[in-house]
């Protein structure tokens, strides 16, 4: 047997999938597939490029080149919009003053655009509320964004982390609030008067006083 | 009773459960039983006192006179701890300087607390963020509570109702980060040091600036 089947279960055989050979679509969605996969039974965290890879019959250097790194590949693999979390991550950046203005527009905006855009966020956070594994998941993938992300941003403020991801939480909860138990009136309230009540409390936890 | 009938799939009538005549524990069983159910089927807003009466083979007044409201009966039904609520909603009452403090340190308080105040708002919150029926219930349980029993305690502080909901909201968005989606280092720090970060920003969503 060759050494690098050794750990895997039941190799498939990719290239018989179908009466043709696999081109480069084939080749992403059976990496999506693998991740998807491997993510799921092993948590963001243990899961491995490597097993991926080996996991849909291809190279690690082909996975990286095709997804950049692990976190964009777990993002692809979730539909997780990328462009919208990068003009999240975007708005911690600029003058400290209007910060908090500038976050939760960014935050409550994404949820009131494209279906496209936040319904992959909508399923992560449904999936986490009831299970412990979907939990963990989300849990390693947005640690992954905040660390490497959004705290370097925020430059020499204390406890960066902590206030980032305590903004973070008060701003799921209006998200929460608004698109799912739907409390009134915030449900009802337009984005711009929202904007203007929340963005002070997001201001205070992110640059203080 | 044979042992074997006990768990025989023939619908037992309720009377002949106990060698003796039901008395107020079967009775007020009985109600949480029936409230449990069309609730559940009707929802909130739309289930009736005379109904759930009527469904347990009781008087209305009587459900009254065990119950109170139909606010308190949904609680009792829904174990939820009623005695958690109320220190909640007392947290409002008091100088309006210290307003953030107190209600973010009662309600991160009660999910610190006994398992037996929290799981049962836990269970609630699980189910309505997949089910839309559970989403209505809890909905127009805490609209009731809100407009009710802490709104008029803002006193004529203006938009008190968006306010008390978006304060609400976030809080509840701190215990989900804490809870549930368990997001470092939210999920680590003390209680103190989170009330510390996350109280003026409470704070300046009750009361303004």
């Amino acid at each position: 047997m060759p050494a690098d089947a050794a750990d895997s279960a039941a190799p498939a055989p990719v290239t018989m999938r179908r009466g043709r050979r696999p081109g480069p679509n084939d080749t992403r969605g059976a990496i999506l597939d693998a991740a998807r996969s491997r993510f799921a039974a092993d948590g963001y965290a243990a899961a491995t490029i490597r097993r991926i890879a080996l996991d849909a019959g291809v190279d690690a250097a082909l996975v990286m080149r095709f997804y950049g790194s692990k976190d964009d590949l777990f993002a692809a693999a979730m539909s997780v919009p990328t462009d919208a979390l990068q003009r999240l991550a975007n708005a911690f950046d600029g003058p400290t003053e209007q910060l908090g203005e500038r976050v939760t527009r960014a935050y409550l905006t994404l949820w009131e655009g494209s279906p496209s855009e936040y319904e992959p966020l909508l399923a992560m956070f449904r999936s986490a509320v009831n299970h412990e594994q979907a939990a963990a998941q989300l849990r390693e993938f947005l640690q992954a964004r905040f660390v490497e992300g959004i705290v370097p941003r925020l430059g020499d403020v204390p406890d960066a982390a902590l206030r980032v991801s305590a903004a973070s939480s008060l701003l799921l909860g209006v998200v929460v609030g608004r698109r799912i138990v739907k409390v009134q009136p915030v449900v009802e309230e337009d984005l711009e008067t929202l904007v203007k009540l929340i963005a002070p409390a997001v201001q205070i936890v992110l640059a203080g006083p």
